[in-house]
């Protein structure tokens, strides 16, 4: 009854949010919010932005897979409620999807989720508590900040080399973890910085981490989105003794983000994970009762008859723009783009000692959004400073226009200053 | 580094779950565990336990639904990631629909979710913090509890009066309420009890709210299940100063609970929710990244295009089921079946003194499975003694064989205790 006059505001009314919901935040969002973005109405807007390769109508889903949600469409169990960790013939589907193409799991280790966001919050909210923390790759995409920060898990960096293709400064990842450690986070490919790993530099990683105890969650939606000449090796078909919690689905490859199909898929040959946390797992599952039932019944005819090759084209297609980028960025004085070997980005360095104009990477994407009404997303959004992200499946003429545009404002602003000195 | 020697286990892995995930329990799921069913092998299974009326496949999504869905296959925003709110078309025909049947909501005003559990699961997040509570019907849905637990938000019952067509005990509601209360959950119609409240019983549920301050969460995904001679009133409707969150989706109406597309609309003429509250719900949106877009493309159609009166023959199917099975239930005898006015479902007293054998309508329930092979849901999951719960959505045939074999259960194990004394 208390209740009845203790509150402040005039109406009477004063309603609060949780301190969960007011930290979940999106740095992605905040930041793009907080540039407050005017672009130059004298020239079309070009987004470099959009992790989405749908989204700018080159790319879209293959009929086989389109076909299959039609065919299911009249189908009771496409109507009907799933199971909360998903329908077992879809997971059997990605069980021997999986099985075939990098280590033995059944179905019972497979969990399906709406899109690998839902995967990594569920892992996320059932390995570490309030007070823990998880090792997060920087740079990085900063999901796993959005989704624990709320929950009062604390995120740990550890860094990724520029000049060594991203690989992890393994030092440092080892000097991160402390007791109060419950996962490191390994995110190959990787977003936003185009490394994929060698076998040996996972197994440092491992190394690391059996060390430590400390499982590994495989964050791995780019899987086999790898430049010629490179190799995508899924980290659990390297561990023995450490359990890995691969996430995924069709979001990126089956170019579906929108349908919200994604997974993880528990490896744990020793049974560790065995006892609670796989009963965290399942009850988290019951939030939001299991992923939609019509992309899970068409889930087995797409991932069993889509041939492997019709990936090639599309990962072509990706390696020529990150090709072309660098070459052409190579020309704008003041960047240093990083050529990726594969996902779909490109990292590039603003050496803003040569823009004194701008004091930081902000300031130098916002005025070029707003002279050259090109968009991209600072390196801030993935913590860290003075770089920017590209997003490489845009159509060709875009990109080369945008690249063109690119130069033209870094020849405007910079400025060597040891010439002036 | 302290971490390295400091494990319990024989291998060194010691793995936890967090208490988020562990406290995260479904009611049923538990009970129907805790059950360990066997089914009598001679005769044939009846489940009258499954809340999902297409299930049995004597209800199917109307073709209209499916084509829509069938037609926004090959259009690119059906593949595109969508917004975390949902996409705007699609939240502006969720505010259309509700516009034109109950009151004026802005595409603004909508959120769209994976499923009416997810809309609840933002909507307590968002307005409770660990330590305080909200109110929730008993006997009720429990998915309350689920999701708020787990989060150190404390559930408070209020009753329900069986014998007043299981409309709320006002008093008892406002007893509840104290200095930490920070929502009201009302579902109408109800599951399980399948009550339809009127305006004025509305009315002084929402006065209560009003006195003391507290917002309502209207539970509606059984919005406009009533059988004849009753009417369906949306709490929104009737509220002038209270804050309203309705939570529904197409799930129920609509057959289609497997696509998981719910929404909850603000209602909040005097925005009390404008500063935090609503930054707070649009945060948590970014957690799963909206619902399936392609069923949001196919929303504008399948709302748009829908008759009113083609869910006319379901209700009357529903209410006949109801009906006969009060009438057979009442020859049970220690049985009283309570008629419901809406939803799909027929809240059943066990008078259990009359069962002697049976400690409580847990044994009650268990002994019905073995030896009839009928499996209702025990009052034990709404947080109510000595009721079951039957769905009313099973074919007529099936009903019928399920109620006789009820009677016969009753009649074997009833005992006249006062006829013995």
């Amino acid at each position: 009854m208390a209740r009845l006059h203790q509150n402040g505001t005039s109406s009477g009314w004063h309603v609060q949010a949780s301190k969960l919901s007011l930290m979940t935040s999106n740095p992605i969002r905040e930041v793009v919010e907080n540039l407050k973005l005017t672009p130059n109405p004298d020239k079309p807007f070009i987004t470099l932005s959009i992790g989405d390769p749908t989204c700018f109508g080159n790319f879209r889903p293959s009929n086989l897979t389109l076909n299959a949600v039609k065919d299911s469409l009249r189908v009771k169990e496409s109507w009907n409620y799933g199971q909360t960790v998903g329908n077992l013939k879809a997971r059997q589907a990605v069980a021997e999807y999986y099985s075939a193409r990098q280590n033995s799991v059944s179905a019972n280790d497979v969990v399906l989720c709406s899109g690998c966001s839902h995967a990594i919050d569920i892992v996320i909210s059932v390995i570490a508590s309030p007070g823990q923390n998880i090792l997060v790759p920087r740079p990085g995409y900063m999901i796993h900040k959005t989704i624990g920060e709320g929950l009062g898990i604390k995120m740990k960096y550890y860094d990724l080399l520029p000049d060594c293709n991203w690989e992890v400064d393994l030092e440092h990842l080892e000097n991160q973890i402390d007791g109060n450690s419950v996962a490191i986070v390994i995110n190959n490919p990787s977003n936003p910085c185009g490394s994929v790993y060698t076998k040996d530099h996972l197994r440092e990683i491992l190394k690391i981490a059996s060390k430590y105890r400390v499982p590994v969650i495989a964050d791995e939606i780019y899987e086999n989105f790898v430049f010629s000449g490179y190799k995508y090796t899924a980290m659990s078909s390297l561990s023995d003794d450490v359990p890995i919690i691969t996430c995924s689905g069709l979001t990126k490859r089956f170019l579906v983000p929108g349908w919200r199909m994604g997974w993880f898929i528990i490896h744990d040959k020793h049974n560790v994970l065995a006892k609670d946390v796989r009963r965290g797992l399942l009850n988290m599952c019951a939030r939001i009762l299991g992923p939609n039932t019509l992309i899970q019944q068409a889930l087995p005819a797409i991932l069993k008859n889509t041939e492997e090759d019709s990936f090639n084209e599309m990962m072509l297609f990706i390696e020529n723009q990150a090709k072309r980028a660098c070459k052409m960025l190579k020309n704008a004085p003041g960047l240093r783009p990083i050529m990726p070997q594969g996902s779909m980005y490109l990292m590039v360095q603003i050496k803003i000692e040569y823009f004194p104009k701008f004091t930081d990477d902000f300031q130098f994407i916002k005025q070029l959004c707003s002279q050259q009404s090109i968009l991209c997303i600072p390196g801030k959004c993935f913590n860290y400073q003075n770089f920017m992200r590209i997003v490489l499946t845009v159509p060709e003429n875009i990109l080369i226009e945008a690249c063109g545009r690119i130069i033209v404002f870094c020849k405007t602003h910079f400025t060597d200053v040891h010439k002036i000195i």
